[in-house]
């Protein structure tokens, strides 16, 4: 049986139960831990599932933060240093990742209190989580407050990026799914995924054609 | 054998091995298939990834799209009607959804090329994807060109959900697993996914508890 909600039904419903249904709406998340420190070089490492593209060249990351959360020390530190690492949450670290969104009070290290390890990069000025297997830096390029509900929509450029060298194919892909990178859907549910294929570059009358894991 | 890029290294990729590397970092994308019409009411579908959530109350969603690609037809479509689709995709249809990504003439419907059916909402604007089990329409609310690259963001209001009674669960979650929703990996790899289970709401001194499907 199919359900319909109209605009007055979601209005009404209770406050939580209407936050877990929006925010399954969009589909699956990305699951990505931001590590950054503050002027005095403290850590501090917050799980979002809001990371998305915006472009390649230059490479152009956003993601969506509330203000008035527990990514309020992740505004404020990024702003301070200009700096921000993202790293994939993996099955391994699931749990400990999901465990950041706690509200410690300011100056506890979420790594510590989690069980997650800080792993330095000369001349970025935020931390990587070691345990993460797939991550990059990024140099702050924008801070915009959204007017329409008071989120904040930060963008990055890529400065650094650290993989393993197997988990590249020879065009350019990376095989996430390789490196147990999870997704997110709802609030709280976490995924492994199983991939169905690749497909090649789709053309008006032409069926898509499978494409090997090296994109050939 | 850790591989790692500096800036530098970035930039001197080559152009589309670079759109495939940047576009792994951010992690599984969302797949959703966004249906408009233009003014006369001829039906366009286009596949996106970069569909995000932005706020619950009211509930809004974000996407960026790029305005010189296949996606332009979507934009002036949008903003000529002021409602759009948002249809997941789903593992029936992964090859058909990967399919509308080919640059089709202005005028052509890619419902029809590829083979998915249009669903009429009355009072909405725009065409749902009849064989998408999870879909719903919005209201535009904003239409911004982000100045770092040209590249627009598009957020919309959500006027009306359609899908299984089933999946939604009692505490608002929706089981997106159970609709077969997929999700991206880079610019073509479609995933299926298996859950490694719901955490409840985090606190410091506690670690997370496994919750049900139920959320209990």
């Amino acid at each position: 049986m199919i359900k319909q909600l109209n605009r007055e039904d979601i209005a009404n419903m209770q406050e939580r139960e209407r936050a877990r249904l929006i925010n399954s709406l969009s589909g699956f998340k990305s699951a990505n831990l931001v590590g950054t420190q503050d002027a005095q070089g403290n850590p501090n490492l917050a799980i979002v599932s809001s990371v998305f593209h915006i472009g390649a060249n230059p490479p152009l990351i956003g993601m969506i933060i509330r203000p008035d959360t527990v990514t309020r020390d992740t505004l404020s530190n990024l702003k301070a240093t200009g700096f921000y690492t993202l790293n994939h949450v993996n099955a391994d670290i699931w749990q400990q990742a999901h465990q950041t969104s706690a509200r410690y009070a300011p100056g506890i290290s979420e790594f510590a209190q989690v069980g997650l390890e800080v792993q330095h990069e000369a001349g970025i000025a935020a931390p990587y989580v070691a345990q993460s297997q797939l991550k990059f830096a990024l140099a702050l390029r924008e801070v915009q407050k959204l007017e329409i509900n008071g989120t904040i929509l930060v963008i990055g450029e890529v400065m650094d990026i650290q993989l393993p060298q197997q988990s590249i194919k020879a065009d350019g892909y990376i095989d996430i799914e390789s490196l147990n990178t999870v997704a997110i859907s709802g609030l709280d549910s976490y995924h492994k995924t199983q991939r169905l294929g690749r497909l090649s570059y789709a053309k008006p009358e032409k069926p898509p054609r499978a494409l090997s894991l090296d994109g050939e």
